[in-house]
């Protein structure tokens, strides 16, 4: 029906005869049902399972393309059409991940051996997902359909005007929505657990209390020690805010193409209202924002983008490209892909010492900046109520208070009322700040009203696995810092496919991926030991 | 599987949020098969067909954008998992295109009456495409697809290499199949007929003929008489090539977004490679492309397709938007809207007169011409090889010359073998040039090698509507001339907007439509009285 309109010349024609052609190139029959049981051995089978998977990845794909689309192209007067267009995506994508014939081919590549582990991975994933869908109550599925909407334009609205209530009885349903949504799909498991097992597979809310604990008893003192130092000195033009110069926003996006280009992601770049990385895994696109009185924070940016990117890029191809194996493991290791380059390396010395000359090119005026002003500049610290706001220092216990209400709330011991007082209490108590108001306490963050439960954790897992594996990338790489100094990532960039990215989601969870690279699971005392080190040390430079 | 990862912000967390929830908006169950016979009436009906035929638009639409983005955004190296991607939505398309409900809630829609004019219309579209697409044999429908791709990449190969013999032998499948498919899926049409249909509507290979007779005796007297005048001087500014100054692509850009505003469409407009017309009604996407020696090549493509998109972006809306009847009538009519800008305006006077101070502000060295200066460079006349390099006054000889071959292809008359003498025969014959190789002549157009047989007559039909329609339109709006000259295109939209946008495909013919605006239908001698003042006057200025 739509097609590219004929322009005036030669190409214009192959335009419209190439869409045409896209459509005749799969004028294929309907698709089979059912039928393969019987003779077929478990490799046929896997075979057959791995081309309807292959084909639900590339029409996945596509709403991956529309989703950057959106973000970055379309003008919002087309929301409309491009919701209908996304639900009628939906429904075809939906339909085939709970289709019969998906469910028997899984069950066909189950039933023999002669698999190997990455292939053996993709079926055991196709099982979970499949399962977890086809359990899901048509009824639940459905309210959870109106909920997504009707939860984020009443949270939208009520953050607009400071007016928690008018959220409570939307964010009371979202809550029993995703405790009988548990109950129906995964009843073997505690309904947060099922939850935080959506973005964080094999996690469970036991262990991110123990994990929680430990970062909050060592990061409260810490921050305390550190914030009741004498307060780094900032050079004005790093320090953002009226008093910065303009950094032009053309210069600041050349900059970051260079940046991108010499970590190594040769993929596309946009501007947007937020920084994200979208696409797919073999067309990986990124984009920043740009603040024309605060130049690192579009590099900052960028760093992030790219650390995400180049696990996009890098995890299993070939005949493993667009089945389960190939995504990513989990939320808190695509994270802490981000935030090793966003943290580890950016906001290091050598990150500074290599990146100092190139933004002096860009911006005269910087010149007589040492690597050492960029470094305070990044890394100062400061108590904030506003989570995205929030320092390296401060962040994990953002992310431990909503933790602790999120479990509050599956378990009963927090209620939808008394969630914003327990927020301030949180605050009061973990950071000693006061919150004035919801919109900057309670009602912050989309999340919720979005019906995602679980997802918070992944943030600081991130940034804990980030620290852990770039620590272990520092013995095997000896010239690691020198390297960065230079602008050199190449070995980095080697060893993180290789022992990472490379894994996609072979092993069950970030834990066990931990262990394969690092000798052990997650530890959050090496975290906290690296905070205390760096942090101690920076404060005393003023 | 794909999401749009996570960034370091809260909007980060909603772009991941965002795309979870789209996933989940449409989550139900499978689409009920038949089951609509009985006691449904017929408007009830017609509400069940339009669902089912919205949803497939939609699924269409996304179609579109990927294509769009192909050309706009995407990276080369993406091209593998983006035809994975179009092949896989292709075939849920024909699916839903070809299937026994569908059919089915045609022939309920069809059954009683109630409908209004455009529901009718759009009644008698979905059972015509409907139709053809399910009378098409499985074993053609796969030829196509596989001479679709190897056609392309023969002729792409055969082009570089002056090889003509080495497309011959696809060439010839290629007619085959096409004299095949028509007798299969319209026994009742001439073969060509049927091909020609497919572009254009209701229109028959003999009426074309008796059409483009006229044309060619009234041109090649009339090209002949001009390009033996005195040759147009063009200022060395406008003339392109090696003595012009230089255009800043930059500034091209930003003059041609003030156009694009000025005629009044307010989609997206970027840089291709070659212009195109892109996106859906919703959400029309404009493409151009700047040469830095010769900026009018670029303001002519955009205007070109913004005569495309504000067609695009006009036609029944409402609940008629994403029925067949919001459908381009035809490709002649699609082309007469782009070409009744680039050539009824933006190759008049009036147009320049408008434009000359605003392409002084973006170039100050261009301050002294005149609006005559660039009248004279955009309307030179010029004999050429090249269909795509043609203007205005030789191009519909380039169109005779390509449907005469076709004609001859599907009667016999001509052969794949002698094609090549047949075209230098008939370029000499009308338009008195030699043609060198056949790089230059056979096998410079995508069309044939792309199946595209009958698409070459929608250009000059298209030229032809855009005279007819302008001279209407001129006699209902009195001072359109004076309007153009002051930039005002707001009487001009609303004409083409009440009288031929908003009719969509409301009728079975481009000549109905032609007859409902203008009085009568095609009539040729209207397109060449005007090229004779028009360019007799333009010679006489020299």
């Amino acid at each position: 029906m739509h097609q590219v309109v004929s322009s005036r010349t030669a190409a214009g024609g192959r335009s419209v005869l190439r869409s045409a052609k896209a459509r005749l190139t799969s004028c294929r029959g309907p698709r089979r049902g059912g039928g393969v049981r019987g003779v077929m051995t478990s490799v046929e089978a896997y075979t057959a399972l791995a081309e309807e998977l292959k084909e639900i990845d590339a029409l996945s794909g596509i709403d991956a393309i529309l989703g950057w689309d959106e973000l970055v192209v379309m003008k919002e007067k087309s929301a409309e059409s491009r919701a209908a267009q996304k639900a009628a995506l939906a429904s075809v994508i939906h339909q085939r991940q709970t289709s019969e014939r998906l469910g028997e081919l899984i069950s066909s590549a189950e039933r023999e051996g002669g698999l190997d582990p990455m292939q053996e991975a993709s079926v055991r994933d196709a099982r979970l997902k499949f399962d977890r869908k086809t359990r899901m109550p048509k009824e639940l599925a459905k309210q959870e359909a109106i909920l997504g909407s009707e939860g984020y334009q009443a949270w939208a609205k009520a953050r607009e005007n400071d007016d928690y209530d008018s959220f409570k009885p939307v964010l009371s349903k979202i809550v029993q929505l995703r405790i009988d949504e548990a109950k129906a799909v995964a009843p073997e498991k505690l309904p947060y657990d099922y939850q935080i097992d959506k973005f964080e597979r094999g996690m469970k809310a036991s262990r991110l209390a123990e994990i929680f604990e430990t970062v909050k008893a060592g990061l409260v003192p810490l921050i305390e020690e550190i914030t009741s130092a004498p307060q780094l000195s900032v050079d004005a033009r790093l320090a953002g805010g009226d008093a910065a110069p303009i950094f032009e926003v053309d210069k600041q996006e050349a900059l970051c193409a260079q940046v991108m280009e010499r970590l190594g992601f040769e993929g596309i770049l946009n501007r947007s209202l937020h920084p994200f990385t979208g696409g797919t895994a073999s067309d990986v696109r990124i984009t920043t924002r740009y603040d024309d009185k605060d130049f690192i924070s579009g590099v900052a940016g960028l760093v992030h983008e790219t650390g995400h990117a180049l696990y996009e890029q890098n995890r299993p191809a070939g005949e493993n490209l667009g089945m389960p194996v190939s995504e990513a493991l989990s939320m808190g290791i695509h994270e802490s892909m981000s935030l090793l380059f966003e943290r580890m390396v950016g906001q290091s010395m050598e990150f500074w010492t290599f990146l100092r000359p190139m933004v002096a090119e860009s911006f005269e005026f910087t010149e007589n900046l040492e690597a050492e002003d960029f470094y305070k500049a990044i890394n100062k610290v400061q108590k904030s109520l506003i989570r995205v706001d929030a320092d390296e220092l401060t962040y994990p216990l953002h992310i431990i208070i909503r933790f602790e209400l999120e479990q509050g709330l599956f378990d009963g011991s927090v209620t939808v009322d008394n969630l914003p007082d327990k927020w301030r209490e949180l605050y009061k108590q973990y950071l000693g700040i006061d919150v004035p108001s919801d919109k900057e306490g309670v009602l912050q963050d989309v999340h919720w009203s979005s019906l995602a439960f679980g997802y918070f954790p992944s943030y600081t897992l991130g940034a804990m696995y980030a620290c852990q594996f770039f620590q272990h990338a520092e013995k095997s790489i000896p010239n690691l810092g020198a390297e960065i100094a230079e602008g050199n990532f190449e070995s980095l960039r080697a060893w993180l496919r290789e022992n990472i990215h490379s894994k996609g989601s072979l092993y069950p969870s970030a834990d066990e991926l931990c262990e394969h690279v690092t000798g052990k699971p997650l530890d959050p005392t090496i975290y906290l030991d690296f905070l205390r080190a760096k942090y101690r040390k920076l404060y005393k430079m003023s």
